[in-house]
Formats: C-alpha cells, sequence, structure tokens
C-alpha cells in the first residue's frame, strides 16, 4: 500500500474520486465495450459536455482527443502551419513545441526570455507572417505562466489569420480563457484533472479547422488518421477515428462530473487560496524562495521554487512522511523543486505540506 | 454489475487477472508516479521483457510503445518510406495502412483480393522499389490470416532493400514468427492481450531504424516527438518521450507475467483447440457459415462467419445469457458475425458459446 501524497506537477495526484470511479469502470466492463457502440458514443459524449460546462466553452469550439498534449503541437503544426510559426519562449516545453515545428520542416521563430521569467507584452513583435502563434500561458518546467489578460491582447499584436494557440497543459481549469480571444488551447488529463496519463485534449475552433482544409485542399500533406479532418468527421458522432484510451475518457467524464458539481469557481478559488498559502511560504523560508520574481508572472498550479538544500534530499526527507514533490525540471533537477496545486490537492494536504517543509526545512 | 462475456473482436473480454492488477495499481498509485522515476523505469522494462520472453523476440529487435496499432501505420510510412510502398489488402484494415500511405503523399501500390479471401502467394509481384511491403498477418474486419510459413515467404519475393512489415494486431501472440524473416510486427493491447484499449507496440529490427536515420539525414522530413530516433532515444533508458499511458504499460507487464507463467506454447493450443470447436460448430451450423472459404486463410483468433439472421438479432438473443459477439465490419454489419478467440476467453467460455449458438439458432 503507497499512501504517498504526490505534489509532483504531473502525473500527479489522482483525484480522490478516481479509485471509486476506476471501480465502477471494472464492474460495468467498460475496458471491454467496442469503441463503435452506443454506450461508447455516450461516454464520448458525456465527457465532451462536462468539458463544455466547466471550461464555459463556447458552440463554436469543437473537442479532440488525442494521445498526449505533446501529439497536439505535432498535429498543430502538420494541420494550421504551412510555413512559419512564431513561439513564446521561456521553458522547456514552450522551446520543445519550437522544436517540434523546426523538425516537421518549418519556418519557426522563437520570442526567448530566460527560464523562469515570464514576458512583457511591449517587448514581443509578433511576425505578420506567423501563421500560428504558440502562447505557452502556463511553463511546467519553469513555473512561469502568462495571465489572461495578457493572453486576450494577442490578436491585437498578431496578424489577421494567425491562429492563437493556448498551453494550458498543466493550468485548466484554473485560467477562466476568453476563447473568443484565441483560436486552439490544449491540455493533459495527468496533471490538473487528477487522472492517470494518456489522454491530451485539444480544443479549437472554426478557423483552425478551415486553415486545415485550406492546406489539404492545395495538397499539403496535413497527416493521415488524426488530421484535423479525420478527427472531426469521428468527432461529430462522438467517435474516435482510432479505438481510443477508452478507459481515460470514461475516467475524463467521470471526474468532470464531479467537478462540475463543486463548480469551477469554488475550484478556482480553493486553488488560488492553496497558492497563496504555499508563495507566501516560499517567500519567508530559509531554504527556498520563489523562481519567478514577478508575482504577476507566478504560476497558480506549478509552483518553483529554488532551493538550498539539493531538492533529491528534500524529497527523502518528505517520503518519511508519505510526502512527495517535484524535482526542478532538466538542468535545475536539484537547485529548484516543483510543487503542484491541483485540484485533487485538497486545502488540508496543501496545509500539512507547508506545516511539514517549515518544520524540516525552516 | 455487467456480467457479460465479450466476444467481440476488440475491445474484447478482459484478461481475467486485470481487475487485481488494477486494484494493485490503485493501491501502488501507480497513476500518480512520474515517467521519468526510476520506478516507471522498471515499470517499462518489465513490460518489454515480458514481451520478449512470450514471443521469443531476438535482442535484435526493438520494442516501442504507441497510442494505438493506427499510429504505427502513420509512424511507419514516416520513417521508413520515401516514396513507395506495397501493401496485401484483403480488407477494411490493411486497405487503411495503404490509404494511410497514401494521405501521407506516397506511391502507394497494393495487391487486393476480395474481402474475405486469402492470398495465392504465386499471385503476387511485390514491386522491386517498395521500401515497405506491408503484410496483413490477421485481417480483423474480414477473418482471413495468412499462414506463417507464407509470411516467411516474402523476403525472396521482394527487394533486398524491402522493409517487411506485419500486422499481427488481432493474433499475436498465437502465430510463432521467425522474427529473421521480417522487419517490424505490430500489435495492440486491447486484443489478444486482454487489456484496456490505449497501447499499440511496434517491434522493428535495426534495418528499420537504419532507414529512418538514413533519411533524415537526407532531409526527408521522419516526424517529430514519435520519430524512429527519437522515440528510441527515450527506449533505451527505459522511458518515452512524452507522458504515456503509464498504466496501460503497467497492466501489459502484469498481464504478460501471467502469460508467461501459463507459457506461450499452452496459450497457442489451447487458442488452436477453442477455433477448432468454434470452426466445427460454424460448419455445420443451420445459421452459420465461416465467411473465409480456404481452412488453411482462417484466423484463429478472429472467426468471421456469414449469418442468414442479422447479426444484431443475434446479439440481441444473446444478450440475454451475458453473452456477446460482434458484428460483421462495414458494409458485413448484418450479414456477417465476428467472433473473438482470445487468450483471455477460457475454454469454459467457448464452450459455452457455442453450446448457446447451437440452441438458439442450429
Amino acid at each position: 500500500m503507497n499512501n504517498k501524497i504526490y505534489f509532483t506537477p504531473g502525473p500527479s495526484e489522482l483525484y480522490p474520486t478516481v479509485p471509486q470511479h476506476m471501480q465502477t469502470a471494472l464492474q460495468e466492463k467498460i475496458g471491454s465495450i467496442s469503441h463503435r457502440s452506443k454506450q461508447f458514443q455516450e461516454i464520448f459524449a458525456h465527457a465532451v459536455a462536462g468539458l463544455r460546462q466547466l471550461l464555459q466553452l463556447p458552440d463554436t469550439y469543437e473537442v479532440l482527443f488525442l494521445a498526449s498534449a505533446t501529439e497536439v503541437w505535432e498535429r498543430a503544426i502538420q494541420n494550421n502551419v504551412r510555413q512559419e510559426s512564431f513561439h513564446l519562449v521561456n521553458g522547456s516545453f514552450s522551446d520543445r513545441f519550437f522544436e517540434t515545428a523546426l523538425e516537421l520542416g518549418m519556418k519557426a521563430q522563437k520570442h526567448e526570455v530566460p527560464f523562469g521569467e515570464g514576458f512583457r507584452l511591449q517587448d514581443i513583435a509578433v511576425p505578420e507572417t506567423a501563421e500560428l502563434v504558440a502562447l505557452i500561458q502556463n511553463e511546467t518546467s519553469s513555473g512561469a505562466c502568462i495571465p489572461v489578460e495578457d493572453i486576450n491582447r494577442f490578436r491585437e499584436k498578431a496578424g489577421a489569420d494567425a491562429l492563437l494557440y493556448v498551453d494550458a497543459v498543466s493550468s485548466l481549469p484554473y485560467p477562466a480563457f476568453d476563447f473568443e480571444k484565441v483560436d486552439a488551447v490544449y491540455f493533459s488529463v495527468q496533471k490538473c484533472f487528477g487522472l492517470p496519463a494518456g489522454l491530451g485534449v485539444w480544443l479549437l475552433n472554426k478557423r483552425c479547422i478551415a486553415r486545415a482544409e485550406a492546406l489539404a485542399e492545395s495538397g499539403h500533406v496535413i497527416g493521415s488518421y488524426h488530421s484535423l479532418p479525420s478527427l472531426l468527421s469521428k468527432a461529430k458522432v462522438n467517435q474516435t477515428v482510432e479505438t481510443p484510451n477508452v478507459l481515460g475518457i470514461y475516467l475524463l467524464g467521470k471526474v468532470l462530473e464531479d467537478m462540475n458539481s463543486k463548480g469551477v469557481e469554488q475550484i478556482r478559488r480553493e486553488t488560488k487560496a492553496k497558492a497563496d498559502l504555499l508563495y507566501a511560504y516560499l517567500e519567508q523560508s530559509r531554504t527556498f524562495s520563489p523562481a519567478v520574481k514577478n508575482p504577476a508572472h507566478r504560476s497558480p498550479t506549478t509552483l518553483v521554487a529554488n532551493t538550498t538544500v539539493p531538492a533529491s534530499e528534500v524529497n527523502k526527507q518528505l517520503a518519511a512522511f508519505d510526502m512527495a514533490i517535484g524535482s526542478g525540471y532538466g538542468k535545475y533537477k536539484e537547485s529548484q523543486i516543483r510543487i503542484a496545486n491541483f485540484p485533487a490537492h485538497s486545502p488540508q494536504q496543501v496545509e500539512a505540506l507547508v506545516a511539514k517543509l517549515r518544520e524540516l526545512f525552516g
């Protein structure tokens, strides 16, 4: 029996109702049903409806299930870019989206600021020719985020044809996006949705679809089974092209039901309160300090702190009390810690973590 | 509580130990562990070792985890074909691999025989220029298969540089392949491995890897995160590029352990005995008859029969006795039935199905 509480930035603690939904799934034999059955269509529709409600997603948006957010990067470039994309980069994941565009043969450009910094809007010049603008709303590696009000100003900064993509992999449902001000938002279920990994979700509007259709019509290769037209042809009948992670879609729908009965406003309030508690501790700690200097750019969901005690030692000491946090990313592995503050983490659990960190490390 | 036994051709009945492994996974919080942790590396290595043992896979082969077998089609074309592939087609899935190659801009050719027929080797001329030859060992839509001894003769029929790909999506571990005689074999876990869907497995040798490297070196775009070099760089350290379906890989390793302690020979013997029982019934039934005429080309794992009673009616009557079979594929939806004979289906369950079909339909 593993009693550890995972404050790792994803995979992370499962939403508390997941084990009971998994029991139901086993009893109902969800793992055996056909992905072409009415029962699956209902599961698919239920998950989509739950997302629409929680995120207040306009009807003009489609919801697509892929295998990971990493896959969304590739499909976005394939389906929405003929030649040129533009990327805000301030950490490892935003840089990988940029690298993905290069690997797929695109002329990708980036506006880069140091790891752990946010962006100053006035410094950013979006090339008029960029077909896709990649905004990293929450950089899981560095803990820097872009406030929603800044995201909302990119439409005026970008060319009229630019599609605005928002990486909210480890922040949704916290940020209350104005979906009319952007064109696509994507996330992974193993972060804030507290689910086992193996599913990426791509929310996108009709401009993204029209672009893919235009590219395909002009002879541009936009992929095969996971091209946008192929994905949409099945999504319209609440199905997927391939046999998908049926269990993952089922669990997502169930957890969304639980989240909706709690209410997104309550989830956001709790997330904010827990983040305030964590940052207040980190600011006064003798061992830790928030890695992102500008408070406006500090992520409420993936908190990163510099540490004078190696991260592995912090985790070693926490393990004795059944707690785990994330180490720093890449070269910051030992010099930073990362703490996930997801809806699955109760206020009591976060309070206990803060108390234990204070006791052990000051 | 759903007590139905699923003889559907995948997703299908779960291997009987899956519920208990899922309980352990929940207790051990496998859904929360990092995909960069030592614990995950052990899970990955355990699944790979289990596959190597069960399939008697030579060391010259690599094992890669993708999201689905459908994804393998796309990655195979991207990484192993510059211009031209050649496909044996006798049903819907083999045709989709062919279509995938076309969608990705390749000059794909096919040797096609009618739905439900197998192939006569002497009729097949493999173009000398084909870089990849797609062999459909088991066509899940039609129930036709290619005997292993015929698979083994394609090396001499194809050009020296051709890579031989074998679709064993719904047959492995039944066919005892000579892996030296082919270059890649792939399957899905929701068929004969009795697992929830959401994982495709790609077995491939060094010739496939060398081809991908050569294509990349010449400036050909071979994809991004799931290009072969990218996949292999992580697989070498028992990791994946993206956060994968961790739970799926865990369950696969556990079921492989169970299958290995039973032994592949015993699994194959049982599969053969159950298939013989089913075909013997179908041949003498008043309602059903095997759809594949040539007994040598009849799949032992996905049995397809013509039916004079509509498939939906057959299933409706079986449902009263907690049994489900597959309907026919596509336009054969009502005129054919499909019966899965996977390792998860016990001899007793198959006997009970035959007895019930005989009682209800003669």
